[in-house]
């Protein structure tokens, strides 16, 4: 129980939860944190099913909406001695998996000190209690009171996607989308007049590793969604610029792009040529995926240059580091490991051709700490182009946080990053995200304020501005006003 | 003078020493600490002569206990302009070295200043006070009046290293030990009734790196201990099995590995065999030495697999950086300096061999501090077989020990990581080190118990397991119980 | 203003400022930093012009002394989007820049908001109040009034260089010089008597990379400087150590390097000759640059074992990132980003060869954070040759000096760092910068106090070391007493 020192007493949120224990510095975050506490949730990152909004989908049981798709909490309980299929996550080729949704919730339960420290356990518990009213902590004891619970919540109207985006305030929400996506699930919500509550994102790494088994494939695919034959390199950047001015029409901010290092060399052309026709008759080794896809990286800003799109980037994470999982689970089921990853080096040749281009944007992303006083601060602050996207994934947590605006601030100041982007896939998260990265900026005001290196005005402004000006403006289409700022 | 503003009165040591200055924080500190400062220690890896335990040694004189033998303390003084001679460390060839160690105290005495914010400031305040009672500051002035203090004491029979083995609480200590050791003392001290007290731990980097010049006589030395013939890489293995399963008999709970790098490539058999071959008829290069002994990181993950042997690996320190000080006085002389260190791709081949099977358990260690967040928190909170170890050597202070906590708790939780572990060669600092993380351990849950993130009860349960629980069940025998735990 | 928790009253320095915020460690950090406000500046490592100095010139408008010449600051403004001739800086080839220097200081105090928890907020701050008397924030509404009392400041005489050298109490201050300096100017303020305040160090760089456009030009010029014909690397190692002998006779302490790479490695002489011989009839490689760059840092350790002079090195920048930048205004314009750099591996050769020397001295400064606990204590605090420099550019600001004093203490203690040394081309910020550092390092031994780590005594004394012992005897002439301290 967050709330008090022992467990007596339901289970409730304290109000100052992750602000600064310091009682002064403490006044000072309570009060900027009201200030932003209620403001609209600006959601520019996200990976939500764009069909779930659609259909307006319910999320299934607990374990269902809690467990089974988190991956954050499912690598704990793995790392602990329990394998996937415990979990409830189904296992490739038809292995059995536990089914028993009421035993895998059991099974979290019993392990809530697990995640003592842990961002899963802030999240969950502002979920638990804020979203379903729950009031006890999770236990072997109260596990099955509380899936009752969740359950009865989870089977009415109020609990379905659309009604709780409504409810948690979010302004505007992009999902992640393949280039050979219809967009129809958008176009369907913009009949419904939630056109500019949902946009797409461009997301088109997979065509951009020419060494991927599914590689040939999604050409195939993007030619079939684009209208354009594909015969070579020039047709399939011609099918990629097709695509983007389709997801520009459909609303959307941002290209997306997930690589493992930062490399942003250009090739030759006659050498993409070349490369590109060697992967549509068999396969490329590593090397020359990756010289293809730092060449993509190139071609994509000269694009963004001219449709607009915002260039997004996050590098350095060795997918899929366990082959048993991969190969007995599939991706994206927690045994990503980051890695170390160069930026200077990597970006120069891209910053060359179009940092200083007054149209073109580029926001950066890492989970490799060591380069936010090093690498990306410099750059950001220094390039009109560049800004610095929030904290990500693993670093999406109250040290992570406070550790970005610590080491990026002297550097780039405040408004050379874009304020709070979230990265989900879990929705009823969202709110637990945004509200702990507010009372973690306000904390880190507060020792300005504190060791009189900012007013307090100058904090509030600057509170808000995170919260909610810099996301809108960061990802704002370049035909708009630059500023649509709250000041309240 | 630790405990006071000014150098007025007896020298003692404050009992809020080392926890937070924020009073509501240090008052939650005060109680967690309180809750763990009488637990039992658990010292699984340290470098104690198990001959001076059999033996009961005394420590000689002030310079032989504290000065000559500690290389944290010799680096110091020789970074500030003495030559290791001047402190008692003796040359190689039979150059002078000084003998009065009277004088050698009083040199460490004059210059208390330069220990200023170090950890060795803080052992030694504990180590003179709490063990030997002096009540006075080192200094010039009190130099002399304190080594004859301490002279006295060390003389008697209760300065004795079994007496103290029973008055600083130690319930379990690891030495570290050669493959060719007879554990001869071992089973003495097994008769003794010490057999469940002192174990060994089997360290072979010596035979892992066939480019060093010992490498030939160390083999040798393995057949004759093992009593197998070593012809070939097979008979090579075998023995190293052998030695292993005499350890295991012998108590062992672990191996411990310090490698250059994190690599755990397997070789081909067959050019495994080869390059063993060729080390035995003549030298082997740098490289291909470290290829082997990345090769053997695998191996005896496989053999960790079958006999159950704790699998700790220390990596990154170029050991004696200083040529002349390794011609000069040898090695472990303070001249060995830390330097980046891969664990994501260095560690792929053993995890995705070994990493996911039941029984095998691997503990990491690193001087590398920006691996922390990145690489060692992701695969220990991923891999069911790994656990992260305390902060290492240089890092096992109180700044160390926190951005520890900082840097890994959120994505690894506590429940991955081993708790406390000392590594030392100075048996009189192990209380105090203990003593010293349980007071950091404290600090850091306070934290979160003023920041309304855990409750009171569930961060003194975190400091127990920190302190006791989870050293014990990192290197329990696999079958034993996994879990002995105290909860008071 | 930074004084008050709104906007209104006067504008006015908190005497708290940068202290930490909890009320008992603040009130150790104000007895610290009273101990210490008022000591001379010691600035052994400036980039001021010596001419500047022997002319006592006025520092011109408000434009000239605080934003053109700034590359903090314009590169700030230029990373949201404001160009550098807006800003004043003059393009190379001619074309059109801003000539309206009021309006350039509008754009800047409009823009007050993107400095916002950056160190040139608080340098700025600094000097428009104390320095200046100003009694405004800056903004769009105050930018002219603020402009006009800065502007006839600016024209009495108390406000000329040598003037407020005395009123900033600056005891001695370092400029950077070229080996081809005649050494005129500081020759012309011997002879007023200012010859121990102002002191030249040797910067080689130009000549030590033979790849660098410049270098055959550079190389003339040393001969002719100092009257020795080069025609190979014997005659131009002997005329580098004519003028290194020239420096120390004009009062020079030091020699500085700013290098890609740490690297020291020795080339063989015959290949040094080579690719002597090679540059100087036809261009060379990047690679052959780099390799001769390091053979020439092992040189001048040689050197330096010989003439006394203290060697820097500051490696670890890209210098020039953004070519079009470059290109248009020329170097220094605030587009160098840092990189990765490695200490351990690269300095081995160096130290080996004299590290051990009695004589030998070097000062070691990076803006690789990582290194700090990893490579650079370690080094330091073994090596008796070695001091850690202060937080070098970007980190030169309150986190980047804190976080310095937390990651390099334990390893290395206070003593083998030099105390605050000032890197600036900005006359009027020393003071600033100087108070700064006082106040952090007042607040890191406060926290050493408050947690019973220190006597508020011994903290006391260290605060004088790091503010003005330290920083005298780490660059004190080799033939002077090691130790001038001031005790008060």
């Amino acid at each position: 129980m967050a709330a008090q020192a022992t467990n007596a007493g339901p289970w409730t949120l304290h109000p100052d939860r992750a602000l600064p224990a310091e009682p002064a510095q403490r006044a000072i975050a309570r009060e900027l944190y009201q200030a932003v506490s209620t403001l609209p949730i600006i959601s520019m990152h996200g990976h939500i099913d764009v069909g779930a909004i659609r259909r307006n989908d319910s999320f299934g049981d607990p374990a269902e909406l809690f467990i089974i798709p988190d991956h954050y909490l499912v690598r704990m309980l793995v790392s602990q001695g329990y394998r996937h299929q415990d979990l409830g996550v189904r296992p490739r080729g038809g292995s059995a998996v536990e089914t028993d949704h009421r035993l895998i919730w059991r099974r979290f339960a019993e392990n809530w000190k697990l995640f003592r420290g842990t961002p899963t356990r802030y999240w969950m518990e502002h979920e638990l209690v804020e979203i379903f009213g729950i009031t006890q902590e999770p236990s072997a004891e109260t596990a099955d009171a509380i899936y009752d619970q969740l359950n009865a919540a989870l089977a009415t109207p109020e609990y379905r996607i659309r009604d709780l985006f409504d409810r948690f305030n979010i302004e505007i929400l992009s999902t992640t989308d393949a280039p050979d996506s219809d967009l129809a699930d958008h176009a369907a919500l913009a009949t419904d007049g939630w056109g500019d509550r949902v946009v797409p994102t461009f997301r088109p790494d997979n065509l951009f590793y020419p060494g991927r088994a599914t590689w040939r494939a999604d050409v195939a695919s993007l030619a079939a969604q684009s209208g354009i034959e594909i015969t070579d390199y020039s047709s399939f950047l011609a099918a990629l610029q097709q695509r983007r001015f389709a997801f520009v029409a459909a609303g959307a901010r941002a290209t997306d792009h997930g690589h493992l290092t930062a490399n942003t060399t250009p090739l030759e052309p006659a050498e993409a040529k070349r490369i590109f026709a060697e992967a549509m008759s068999g396969p490329v080794d590593a090397a020359t995926s990756e010289a293809f896809a730092g060449n993509m990286l190139f071609e994509s800003a000269r694009m963004s240059v001219e449709d607009g799109l915002v260039m997004q980037l996050h590098p350095g994470v060795q997918r899929n580091h366990s082959e048993r999982i991969l190969n007995g689970f599939g991706p994206d089921n927690g045994f990503d490991i980051p890695e170390s990853v160069e930026y200077t080096q990597a970006l120069k040749p891209l910053l060359n051709a179009f940092g200083h281009e007054p149209g073109f944007r580029m926001i950066l992303f890492t989970i490799d700490e060591t380069v936010y006083s090093r690498e990306l601060a410099p750059i950001a602050g220094a390039y009109p182009s560049v800004k610095l996207g929030a904290p990500w994934w693993f670093l999406d947590s109250p040290g992570g946080m406070a550790r970005f605006r610590e080491l990026t601030t002297e550097t780039a100041g405040f408004y050379n990053t874009t304020g709070f982007v979230d990265d989900t896939r879990a929705f009823a998260s969202i709110p637990a995200r945004h509200d702990l990265a507010r009372r973690i900026d306000a904390g880190f005001l507060s020792k300005l304020v504190s060791e009189h290196r900012l007013t307090l005005d100058e904090a509030t402004e600057t509170a808000i501005d995170l919260s909610y000006n810099l996301p809108l403006a960061s990802y704002a289409r370049r035909d708009s006003a630059f500023r649509e700022e709250r000041t309240t």
